[in-house]
């Protein structure tokens, strides 16, 4: 049996070492190769890049993995590995382990997830992985036997087309288990910091709170606060099917 | 009664033609305050700026509506508005008019979608509009009185908490009426056009195709082809509640 062909990207730059991480799980499982920013991309969701051309780069970073460094964000990414740097379609794709909580409405602003996303878009089976652990020195070692174990479950049961995986992983030595879960109904509150450059003009950092609104205890967020690693099974129809009805219900057609 | 005090925003940027229309017409209904990229941020996605500072700019452009622009996307300028901009929650935003279709999986690359999904976070009656028509000179003339007619009926008739509404509107003089519709499966088959720039380095452009796989009569991709203004109620919670089941059948908790 040839071995599965699995393209592994992130958010956080091609240097970060989540994905170092991630690579080497990968490399145990199947061939692998890297197409992840040149940078970190952060925050960047779904975004894509339509005004600006983008570069590839090979790298020689990684033993026995093929690299490349591309200027694009997460999707652009996946994008130009499905169409330019791969000959054929990969197996798995693998997107993380991002540097950070991707948990609840984290996974709208995340480009770790949405490189996913774009991943089972494309027909992939993909899993975004996160630590919820925000540091560049954090400990990955406690998430590699569940991540092993989750991208071994997957091989062998394919989910539903247009399905993902949305895994994040507490920070802990004394993880519990696994359990699958649904997005938490959660917000940032952001407020802004206002400073004073030095030549008199005003600019702002984003600074936000996370606030949980959902008191569920079949959330992401309730899993990871037991220490619990969190798996929602995720899709990307946004369509509000309950809404249909009561849209229905106006008078949008009279004169 | 108060006028409702209405946030209006964009992804084409503040100078947009389309933002002209959707503001003319949010003056009729109430008080108006834009907050507006300071240029094109298409493709955007939810993308938020997480690693640089903002800044914001307030500008005469509109005759009767304060109006602000901002170096952020499209969610950063309703995050900005709610946050420092704004001293009362607005009781509608308006996003758009896009010049562009939105319909189908474009929702999620959507800068003028993601900040009527970033003011529904926020608890605000939110929606989307775009015209199916990428031309800085599109004629959004047709359009005006189905725009109305939403936001009138979503004044008068709240919707469930975190729904907003995209709103797709057909490139025709002969609008035949409006559809209450779900999310279009399809996909953008991208390639990449390869470049030589002038110091003999490769370069790549995104040029993309639609693929509607969907054959559903029930899609906004079919109400535009039918000349029908399509209404998707549109909501962020990504779960793929059918799935749960599927994957806590997987082996995940043995030893």
């Amino acid at each position: 049996m040839t071995k599965p062909l699995i393209l592994v990207s992130n958010d956080d730059g091609i240097t970060a070492p989540g994905l170092r991480v991630l690579v080497e799980i990968a490399k145990k499982i199947g061939r692998v190769i890297v197409v992840a920013p040149d940078g970190p991309q952060s925050g960047m969701g779904h975004a894509i890049t339509v005004n600006q051309p983008l570069r590839v780069e090979q790298m020689d970073i990684f033993e026995n993995a093929e690299a490349f460094q591309t200027t694009g964000t997460p999707v652009d990414c996946v994008k130009l590995a499905i169409d330019k740097l791969l000959i054929t379609k990969p197996d798995l794709l693998l997107s993380g382990i991002n540097h950070g909580n991707n948990s609840s409405i984290n996974v709208i602003y995340s480009g770790t997830m949405s490189a996913a996303v774009e991943g089972a878009i494309n027909g992939i089976p993909s899993i975004g992985f996160s630590l919820t652990d925000y540091s560049y020195h954090a400990d990955f070692e406690p998430a590699v036997p569940y991540i092993e174990k989750i991208i071994h479950n997957l091989l062998q049961n394919p989910l539903p087309p247009n399905s993902l995986l949305n895994v994040n992983i507490p920070t802990t030595k004394n993880i519990k288990g696994i359990k699958v879960c649904r997005q938490a109904n959660a917000k940032w509150e952001e407020s802004f910091e206002e400073r004073i450059d030095p030549y008199g003009r005003k600019y702002y950092w984003m600074i936000g709170n996370f606030v949980n609104i959902d008191n569920g205890e079949d959330t992401d967020v309730f899993a990871l606060s037991q220490d619990y690693v969190s798996i929602v099974p995720t899709q990307y129809d946004l369509t509000d099917y309950k809404s249909i009805s009561i849209v229905n219900n106006w008078n949008l057609n009279e004169k």
